[in-house]
């Protein structure tokens, strides 16, 4: 049986950036938790849509059609194909979800791991 | 494209219990939210995890392990098959990932429909 996972909790385990956590599987998806800070790649992904939940700090995602800005209690889904940045000045806590196994930059050459939390 | 989602204040455009309401696409699945209180029905869904967020109040879910309780900042995922039942003593506010089309009940005959908000 799965457990419950209490998100600040897990937040509070780790303190390196850009480097996603898994802490929970659904549907063949993995359930994770990021602290981000800077600026990212500009990417996409082919085959996944990619689901971002603000739980703290203000995001920034550029698109091709300009930027959206996103603040706690906000989501938004980056539809599978569009090139996207995310750009944190602070510090920023995220919920992502993205299918098991899909590298963070869209490229598996340069992705980094994602460990289980 | 897409748009960003507020989740408290699409929490605010409704107060019907029960009644999950559509707010982003994802990967052919819907996020939704929805409000609760009270004893959900005993269901199972034989086809896919039962993802539930807790953004406001205490939720129960029964489980035929036991309960599990969740609040604010928690999340439990339901793997699928498994019986269980949500109990809100007092009104909760959940955020709700499954695939489109999924009855809410496990049981097309006693779903409530899912409408976008």
């Amino acid at each position: 049986m799965s457990k419950k996972v209490n998100l600040k909790e897990k937040l509070s385990l780790f303190n390196d950036h850009w480097s996603p956590k898994i802490v929970a599987d659904f549907n063949g998806h993995d359930v994770m938790v990021v602290k981000v800070k800077g600026e990212f790649v500009w990417h996409s992904h082919e085959d996944t849509d990619d689901f971002f939940l603000v739980l703290k700090g203000q995001l920034k995602i550029e698109l091709p059609d300009g930027p959206v800005f996103l603040g706690p209690g906000e989501l938004f889904i980056v539809p599978k194909g569009v090139e996207h940045r995310p750009v944190a000045e602070e510090e920023v806590h995220l919920m992502l979800i993205e299918p098991a196994g899909t590298p963070n930059t869209g490229d598996a050459t340069t992705a980094v791991t994602k460990d289980y939390l």
